[in-house]
């Protein structure tokens, strides 16, 4: 199969786990639901959830129920982005080419759409029927873990302090291993673990989706810096205006996207022995070293 | 043992497992642990996890596990004062006679240390060593229920809906039910399932959390309309200020009196065959009824 058909054929699958997710919610307040589905939906690419999936698959594993899996990871995701967004936070006025969460509902709001993504991601893990409950501790395990001081909050957080400070090149990396990496790593863990992988499957797969998600922060600093606001959907030279630590500014441009490369290869070669299963997902890592948006 | 010996010993025992959990967590940048310290010490009467405590002991349960669980409520409900006090939500600046949480650390640093408590609940539940995944799995559903719309988040925007408009006397019930009555029945469900209660007694065990949460939402309510800052610790009237849907101000002071009353006695009712082992329990929901902080 192509690999954009493929892309195209998952994220459906995945626009539809989320859409039973939220009409499963009663949200007492419509300004509330509002804020989630605009925060979910359109989306963007869903790369993390299809991640997911392509990792189950990598493995063999059974794919059954992996897409409410895979969405919990979405939601996290798209949590993260509301709060980052935020006036206190990042301050972004634009996402995807539409108005941020919080300029359509109001800060306050936001606040508790972002708190309900988070929340709606772990009452879903631990709602799914049909799951053996070792196998469901471990996948929560894995996404709250992601979310934490060693994942999204300390990225956030690391970041933020960054702001106006001549960073060192060790906390680049450090900020996008915590801010973009865990959670990219945590997507193609719990793909592995959700599709049965054995310990040294899943501590590559691993490795692989941490090295995917550098490689994609690298590229994510370097869109930023020379791409531009009608393709990317949001305002460029953001990092630069607001004194942020980027692999660019840190590296310079053409050793930022070395690093990307080599990082896409070191991924791509972790998933050697796994055949022909784990070609979407080497498609997938490759793939996202050309992306424009 | 006398009531008040009760809950100071109780409060000492959670003091310390909160520090324990808070200790083994790498935070990075220094406001964001300064944050999350703030916020959950030195903390209030510990109410929520004493009454996870009381309630595995109701049922006579292995009380050996329960303290870093019953910390996980209090780690919830600490993150949802945090969240409340933002500038876009209530715009608090005191709590328990301290600045509140982003006074100190700044607001987009303190929306982090909300998300940081409330992932952290999560992460402790499935660490936890020694307990069953049966068991995890229905404390996680306990605490994620009490967290989403039909308890924290769906009661907070209900709340920031109904200010300055006027509000009819159910919907200060049902914000009540969510906002205070959710967690507080989850905390005496969660005892329960930690106590391994029969079904039977777990639902009547939630039966009367959820009356003695309402009960204590009302007395808040008088507290905010009667009392004085200096014995609260944090500004009164506000709520009136903020023209917000309480008791007092639907069914007036005598009525939401004899209302609490009501719930409590109802409360302690349903503990009658479970003997002396909820006398705790019993003098708990008593006491919150006399509270004058």
């Amino acid at each position: 199969m192509d690999i954009q058909t493929y892309l195209s054929e998952k994220k459906k699958l995945i626009d539809a786990g989320l859409e039973a997710i939220l009409s499963s919610e009663e949200m007492p307040v419509q300004r509330l639901e509002d804020g989630v589905r605009h925060a979910v939906f359109p989306g963007g690419k869903r790369i993390r959830p299809i991640l997911v999936i392509a990792s189950c698959e990598a493995v063999g594993g059974d794919c059954a129920q992996i897409v409410p899996i895979a969405c919990c990871v979405e939601l996290v995701h798209s949590y993260s982005l509301v709060h980052d967004d935020l006036p206190a936070m990042d301050n972004s006025d634009l996402r995807r080419g539409l108005p941020t969460v919080h300029k359509i509902v109001g800060e306050g709001i936001a606040v508790l759409v972002g708190d309900e993504l988070l929340t709606l991601a772990f009452q879903t893990l631990v709602g799914l029927d049909g799951i053996h409950d070792v196998k469901r501790t471990r996948l929560i395990r894995e996404l709250a873990s992601a979310c934490g001081t060693a994942g999204l909050i300390g990225g956030q957080a690391l970041d933020l302090e960054a702001e106006q400070k001549q960073v060192e090149k060790t906390s680049v990396e450090e900020i996008a291993r915590r801010k973009t990496g865990a959670l990219i790593e945590a997507s193609v863990g719990m793909g592995a673990i959700a599709g049965d992988a054995s310990g040294e499957d899943l501590a590559r797969l691993k490795k692989c989706g941490a090295s995917v998600g550098l490689a994609f922060q690298i590229m994510d600093d370097l869109l930023d810096a020379e791409g531009e606001e009608e393709t990317l959907g949001k305002p460029v030279r953001c990092d630069q205006e607001k004194g942020k630590a980027t692999y660019p500014s840190a590296f310079g441009a053409k050793r930022s996207r070395e690093l990307a490369q080599q990082l896409t290869e070191e991924a791509v070669g972790l998933l050697a022995d796994l055949g022909e299963k784990a070609q979407p997902l080497r498609e997938i890592a490759r793939l996202l070293l050309k992306r424009k948006g």
